[in-house]
């Protein structure tokens, strides 16, 4: 099969789609034939040698895919050769065909195409996974999301409104911030001319700035409030003024779903075929897919994704 | 009646033992002919000015007490006068009155001195919220509490071990360190020749030190580690890698149980009344009391709590 490689850490010029060895799935596990997957911010950072590769997983990037069962591996049930899935994955997507494990396949919403549904595994079982499990976000909460026009963000905006919370988020341009009402969100601010911090209390943030926000994103949680930091685009590390934490009983977590044991992957996304699905095929929640471009332009992609001029997902297509 | 006042922000010679009003009860409270209270290193902080007293709060430092109930407020059903209680307060328990809301009163548990119950109700709310709510101590976690021979260090190696915990713990020398163990603590750690981190990784930690401790805290966390963070004795700033936050996916919280509003400090207290005082009555939770002094020396109770020589918790009484 073919797989876009990282043929050494540096910039978009380093991918390279080429021959390589075909996986072969272990028990638990089925073959897809990829039909597309999409970009993740975690993808550019893999490129850059930023993001280490967690043991055991594809060294090609790529966290989600679309396609068609080619293989099962032992003890596989519930699921046939042939059938149209969508899948997590830990690696790997950006080729012809990845290994993945049961638990982590979901069925193609009723409604969405079948390249399409690439663009949803990685951002919906993050969003959700942070929103619910780690966040407890409540109906009548006030939660922003920091890039309500990336792939989390345009997600984010439509999920927390179907879970009936008021969402603010950030968007760079006044034609973002536009873009992210049309989306749902009640309030949609240019960061480059206001304050978020202005338009709080919020009872949850989802942040994928990092340290850069972090000072500003406590300031702005309101008392019992929840920030969770799933990116680090603008620094590792920050001052966090514990006192504020103490006296406004807040907390600051940090999650990733790549480095998640397989077990609390599936269970993620049992949960998202069980309650977003839902979501999607009723239209409460929306795809937005910035462009599709082939296997073979992973490299423009990228470029395109380090500019962050695009709404919503990059996908690529091996067809 | 008399109250210890703060005459004045400072050391332990401003706290006097003097005639002020007695408390008159709103709807909803009943006050309480104090028998005893005990300390808390929030009343030192409160004392020093540091620790601003809650609106509607009384300005007398105390946030717990044993007694009998001398008088019902409006709409209070299910006390009688005379009873004997000891109580959760937001301040004003170094006096020989208090009103309370019933919310926050808890009974005598069986076994328990009238003296003795004063001791009880601020450390065993703080470590039931803490373990249970916030951090979701779970059968089979490793727990590792700082400071394990004070008020609150006594109580959680007592409760996190009923709750089937492997408890880590430090404590200031060797002596100290013996103490804990009886107790139950598996590990006891002095911190001042052993690193804690080196004992871990810890599932749940909760640290009375703050700042000082936040970057070690961290760096001893597992995998989807909680750090509790009650108390800012060392620190009220320090640098957060959010980072090994993200990759852990690991969080860090900061409570306080005198600011929660009046209905979550009755939802804890009628937890701790129902989970708390069966561990107390079969004697799975002992009482662990320094000493106990007169409220006019409560100056001298304070001195003794800054120099950290005291196990277990310092009570005064009014009798």
């Amino acid at each position: 099969m073919k797989a876009v490689t990282i043929t050494e850490p540096g910039g978009p010029e380093v991918l390279e789609w080429m021959e390589v060895d075909d996986p072969v799935p272990a028990g638990g596990e089925v073959v897809v034939d990829v039909v597309a997957s999409a970009l993740n911010r975690a993808d550019v950072m893999q490129r850059m040698g930023l993001y280490p590769v967690p043991a055991g997983a594809s060294p090609y990037p790529g966290l989600e895919v679309s396609g068609r069962i080619s293989a099962l591996g032992e003890g596989v049930t519930g699921w046939q050769v042939g059938d149209e899935v969508c899948a997590l994955l830990t690696g790997g997507g950006y080729a012809e065909k990845v290994a993945v494990p049961a638990g982590q396949l979901l069925t193609v919403p009723h409604g969405v195409g079948l390249i399409e549904a690439a663009a949803l595994p990685e951002a919906v079982a993050t969003v959700w996974s942070n929103l619910v499990l780690t966040a407890e976000l409540q109906e009548g909460d006030t939660f922003l999301v920091h890039g309500g026009t990336g792939g989390v963000g345009t997600t984010a905006i439509q999920i927390a409104k179907a879970l009936g919370a008021r969402v603010v988020t950030t968007a760079g341009g006044s034609e973002k911030a536009d873009r992210a009402r049309e989306l749902g969100a009640d309030v949609a601010i240019d960061y480059r001319t206001q304050d978020f911090v202005e338009h709080g209390p919020y009872d949850v943030i989802l942040d994928v700035v990092g340290g850069q926000y972090l000072g500003r994103n406590v300031n702005a949680l309101a008392a019992d409030g929840r920030l969770v930091v799933i990116g680090l685009q603008d620094g590792l590390t920050a001052e966090l003024n514990l006192a504020e934490l103490v006296f406004k009983r807040a907390s600051v977590h940090g999650t990733t779903l790549r480095t998640r044991p397989p077990e609390q992957k599936a269970a993620i996304v049992a949960d998202v075929q069980n309650t977003v699905w839902p979501m999607v095929e009723s239209g409460a929640v929306r795809l937005v897919v910035d462009r599709v471009l082939p296997m073979a332009e992973a490299g423009e992609a990228h470029r395109l994704m380090e500019t962050s001029q695009h709404i919503g997902k990059i996908l690529l297509v091996t067809g």
